[in-house]
This record gives C-alpha cells, sequence and structure tokens, in this order.
C-alpha cells in the first residue's frame, strides 16, 4: 500500500495507540469523579493540557480539548458569534476554507449575521487588502486557514493579525488543522485568538482535537452540560485520547524537525515528475506551500477515475478534501484560485506523511504514467 | 480496587478495546475518502450502524453516531429546537435531567423558548399528569431521561409516549444514557422520536455515542462541515469508537441476560446491608427502579468525607453524577424529590456492573459499616 492521503487522515503513531490503550485499561475513571481513581485520570488530562500548551507555546488555561477539528471549528465560530452578538454581527472568513467553518458561518445567517468572503490569487492565497477593506466597526471574527487543506497554500496569519493588533473587538480564528507540525506558527505572536487543531491529522487517535482559546477571550459552549473542560465543551473527557493527543504532537513535531527536509524533497520530486507528464498541471504554488500536499489536474481525465485506477495498485489519494470528495463537485478552491471548471473536475491531492518514502514517490510517479497512456489509449480507441 | 462508580463510566471490555485497536491499525482511512481503504473503512461503519440499530430494534437510518452522551443530549434539545422552533418554542423536561439536557433547555431561553420543568414525587418518578397539564399547543419537544442517573429510578416512558401518540408536533426525546443495557426500552413501540446514547455507559470507549431519530424527524445539526452522518453530525467519524460501541453494546445486552439477576441480587443485598446500618437513608426506590444504582445518605456525614474515607480502603464510588460532583452542591435530584438539603449533602451513590460481585458488595458493606463507626467516634471526640 502506498497511502498518499494524509491530509485525509494519518495512520496512528504506535506510541499514541499504546497511550491510548494503557489509558483506557488503567485509568478508566471518569476524569469528574471526586476519588482519587477519578483523581488520577484528571491529573493525567492536566499533564496532557500542559504537555499540549508547551509545545504550541500557549498557556495551559489556553488549550480545550474537543472532538476533533470540525467540533473546533464550529466552537470557535459560533461560540464567538453567540458570545459577542451584541458587539456586531459582521464576519468575514474566505472562499477557500473547510467546509465546517465555511457551513458554521452560514449556519450563522438565519441570526442576523453577515459574512463577506474573500477571495484568493491564482495561487490560493488571500489578498489582505481585501481583507482590510472588508473590515467594519462590527466585525466580530475574521476566520481564516493556515493551511489550506485541498492544494497546501499558506495564508499569511502573521500578516492579518497585525492588521487586526488595533482592533480588539474583532477575534482572529485560525484553522490550523493541516498546517500543524507542518508549518510552525506563534499563536501569541501573531495575535491569534482562536486555533482549530485535530489529533488524527498529526497520527493521533480519531475523536480529539483542540480549540486553543486566547486568554480573556470567551466563548458561548456548543455542548452543555457536566462543565467539563472550563464549562467550554461538556461531556466526560476522552482522557485516552487526549493524553494520546499530547503524545502525538509531540512526535510530529520532533519528526518535523528531522525529517522535513526529505518530505520537501519528496515533495519536490513529484512536482519535478509530474510537471514531465502528459496533460498534467499542479496547482500547489512552488512557494509559501505546505510541504505535504501537491494537487494537480490531468486534462480530460476525471479525477474519480484516476483515483479508482490508482487505486488498483494499492496507491491511495484523494480528488479533493476526503470531506467534499463523495459531492462530486469541482473544488471550490481551485475555482477559486480561478482553474477552469474542468480542470478542477480533474483534480487530484497527493499528500505525504513524514513517513513517506522516495520509493513510493517514484511507484506512484510511475503507475501515473502508466495509467495515462493507458487511459489515453482507451480513450482514443473508444472513439 | 473495588469500583462501584458504574454510572460515572465503565471499564473497556478488552474485545471493544481489541476492536479500536484493530481498527485504528489496519482501516485508519477517512471513511469519506473515495478510494477502497477509505470505502473498508465506511463499510465498517455502515455494518456497526446496523449492528447497533439491530439491538436497539430501530432502522439503520435511524442511528446517528456521535461524540457521547452529552452531544447527543445537545444535539436532540437544539437540534429540535432550532429547527422547529416556527412551530412553536415550548419546552416540557423534568427538574431531575442530566445537566446536558437541563443546561441545554437553559441555553435555548435566550432564543425565545420557555421551558416547563415537571416535579418528582418521593420515588423521583414524573407525575404523568404533570406532564399532560403543561402541554401547549406549541409545545414542541417533551425530555425525559429513562433511568435517573443519580437515584436509578425508571421514568414511564410508555405512557409519556402514549401521552404524546395524538401529537405528532411534539417530539419525545429519552435520555437513555443509564438505562442502556439495563432497562429496556422499545423505542418504536414507546413512540421516542429521539434517544441518547453514551459507549462509555456500557464498557465501550469514551468518545462515542449515538442518538436515535425517528425515520421522518429532521434536526438542525449543531457541527456542521463534511455533511458525514447524514449532516447531522459533521466531522470525520471516528470508525474505531464506533465499531467498539457496536461490540459493547452487543456484548452488554448479553450480559444483561446471563446477568441481570445477580445484579439484582447483589442490590437486594446492599439495600438490605445499608437498611441495617447506623444513620442511613435508601433513597433509590424499591419498584421501578434500575437494578445497577442504589442512592443513600448518611445523617451527619458529607458525602465527601465519605467518599474520600471508602477511597482510602480502594473502594471508588460518588456522592452524585459525576458531572456534578465538583460543584459540591447538594444533589437537585434529592431535593427535588423532598429530601432536605442535609441529607442531600450527605448522599452517596453506588452504581454496579455486571461483573460487580457479591465479595465485592460484602467488602463494601463491612468497609462503610467501620467507616461509620470510626467517623462516629471521631466526631464524639471533637465535641
Amino acid at each position: 500500500m502506498i497511502y498518499l492521503d494524509n491530509s485525509a487522515t494519518t495512520k496512528p503513531y504506535k506510541e499514541a495507540l499504546h497511550t491510548f490503550m494503557k489509558v483506557n485499561e488503567t485509568l478508566y475513571a471518569n476524569p469528574s469523579s471526586i476519588h482519587s481513581f477519578g483523581g488520577k485520570a484528571d491529573d493525567l488530562i492536566k499533564r496532557s493540557r500542559e504537555q499540549v500548551a508547551d509545545l504550541l507555546g500557549v498557556e495551559g488555561s489556553e488549550v480545550f480539548f474537543t472532538s476533533g477539528g470540525t467540533e473546533s471549528n464550529n466552537l470557535a465560530v459560533k461560540g464567538t458569534a453567540m458570545q459577542y452578538k451584541n458587539r456586531g454581527r459582521h464576519i468575514i472568513t474566505s472562499r477557500i476554507e473547510h467546509p465546517s467553518v465555511k457551513k458554521a458561518v452560514e449556519d450563522l445567517e438565519p441570526f442576523g449575521f453577515s459574512i463577506t468572503y474573500v477571495g484568493v490569487d491564482e495561487d490560493g492565497r488571500i489578498d489582505l487588502k481585501e481583507i482590510e477593506d472588508a473590515l467594519r466597526d462590527d466585525t466580530i471574527l475574521v476566520s481564516v486557514m493556515h493551511v489550506n487543506n485541498e492544494v497546501g497554500t499558506i495564508q499569511p496569519i502573521r500578516e492579518i493579525g497585525e492588521l487586526l493588533k488595533d482592533r480588539p473587538k474583532t477575534l482572529f480564528h485560525v484553522d490550523a488543522v493541516q498546517a500543524c507540525g507542518k508549518i510552525p506558527l506563534d499563536l501569541h505572536g501573531a495575535g491569534v485568538d482562536l486555533c482549530s487543531l485535530s489529533s488524527h491529522k498529526i497520527h493521533g487517535i480519531k475523536g480529539t482535537g483542540a480549540l486553543y482559546v486566547r486568554s480573556g477571550v470567551r466563548l458561548s459552549p456548543l455542548l452543555s452540560g457536566g462543565e467539563q473542560e472550563g464549562s467550554l465543551r461538556s461531556g466526560t473527557e476522552n482522557t485516552g485520547g487526549i493524553a494520546a493527543f499530547a503524545k502525538a504532537l509531540r512526535m510530529h513535531l520532533k519528526e518535523r524537525e528531522e525529517s522535513l527536509p526529505v518530505m520537501q524533497e519528496i515533495q519536490g520530486f513529484i512536482r519535478d515528475g509530474l510537471s514531465k507528464l502528459p496533460y498534467v498541471t499542479v496547482h500547489t504554488p512552488e512557494i509559501n506551500a505546505a510541504p505535504h500536499i501537491l494537487n494537480f489536474s490531468i486534462e480530460g481525465f476525471k479525477g474519480e477515475v484516476m483515483v479508482h485506477s490508482l487505486d488498483q495498485h494499492g496507491i491511495y489519494l484523494s480528488t479533493t478534501s476526503a470531506c467534499s470528495s463523495r459531492q462530486h463537485k469541482p473544488s471550490e478552491t481551485l475555482l477559486a484560485m480561478g482553474v477552469s471548471d474542468m480542470r478542477a473536475n480533474s483534480s487530484l491531492r497527493v499528500s505525504l506523511s513524514y513517513h513517506t518514502t522516495m520509493q513510493e514517490a517514484r511507484m506512484f510517479l510511475e503507475t501515473l504514467e502508466r495509467e495515462i497512456r493507458s487511459l489515453m489509449k482507451t480513450m482514443r480507441r473508444s472513439r
């Protein structure tokens, strides 16, 4: 198997799974229970929170665990809106956000919120000027992703933070689900108020995520109840998932130090290989892009057809984000970048992990070339 | 260790954990990915959904997976309110619901909803007449738990369903988190529209729950995004947690068949033993109560003090629900039953599993008696 769909999800680290198992076997008490067995589970959560905070360069009191990236994004967007709705009801976001941000802001429209969607250039990059022009007195939130999940473009987070630094009533939310462990981000330094993370995108375990909430920022909770996570997110804590997330984050950041150059080399190798193939256009920009994503299209081939062709050879990649892939619509990100409908329908996304090898990259390219040539023949024959 | 806090959480079945591990090791693909690896994960979720549905006696299309009981309750309550707010904005619930229902309905008040809280009798049982009297033309939801989590009282779900059967515009939500696998419930037969379940209360794994949504009922989602779970609950599915939930539910229902009489015997034994101890009053009613919960108070002793005393002997139980235990407030359920403030502050909850043994029950009673007598002495001395 050659797994090139790491932006959809990653293989859990053995160590993270081991942590998860051990916690579930030996520390299964409810962390809210007041007996010492519950206290031990609670201590583990506290330690995990401090570890995650340390790794992110923030305070433990600023880290809240959720069930995943989608919940973090929904909580950030809707929680801000409901908490600060009397301050204003205008939100700025981009045309290329993940559905969990895009739909969360749409959900707010019936409550009197108005949304401004800023566009992107041909590299998929947001124009700062457009955000600046969109800012109003009643803008309570700007939500922009750090790394786009489909094409890998890095957004100018620090610059947006700079733009907002004299506007304390406008919160800045960053969806860093794809960036985490690939592109560093100084949350305090960049003026980020809210930041979403997901464990299963960094070899942790599905069902756990986190939301960084800058000290002083309040959110209206989505899930009310037993007041866990400082009343921001009720529900019995997934102790094992939380401990495994802390472990995965630590390992992933360490792997970055060691393996980023290799990942970049492999990405460059695939980019070169793709550019030599017939009918192929690479949509991921060469500069200011994440090291693990390559988005490209093959003129005249439906992306789905190629996914299934490569599947036959045990090579797994995707057409667009996993979340959108079932909808069989062209990628909104590519359309926003000015890519034609036809090309957007032909798009494919390769996403690497720090474990992807050069040999896998080579086999992928060889198989892809063979499949393109073979499908070309079939198409000519059927004309 | 004698673990008597099974209403807070349970020890995961080895088999459920094994399933979880295996899925995470071999089937970690994103179930929304269109390649065959993703397809296999998606198939497993489909099979798990059918299994859960079969075990509950409903259709697979009526089962939606969530991150747990708190999310299921919030989704049921807020999802109904937001979906049907133009039909009416009146909700009926009881004074003894879990915080995740109680606070979810409170969250709706700023949106123009009015809530009627029906009381309970001295057994903690809801008066049907009170619900009948509270019903209005604009009542869109009645939310009542099946088994109370603090005292174990079983509520008259079938009778409430009967009361609502000619009111198609009033949905009926049942929080069955504590009842699941202990008290059978014919969801279709009882006219239940929505029913919340939690995996970790039945020896599954924390981070997974389910919401039964009767065919034809629509809910406004809390978490929007990639449109997983029929768009009712977006977010990458926790495939392992879902498969482990199906396994745990199957095992738990089978254990019920085999071990319910033993559990009832142990409950009776503890009840008898408690009734012979000085200063003790049992608050769990003798009839129409769940077989795994016994709530009692020891006059003159703070519940917390006794929890910590027993803790020294490796015996774990709780004062009230885990979710409320940190708040150091007397149990609202006991107060609603007419129990005095002082007694409510002295309450303790023993909650059994199908694995609790008679020997553990005996040791618990012996230790409790010793601790009561020893604490009495200390108290007399300190006067």
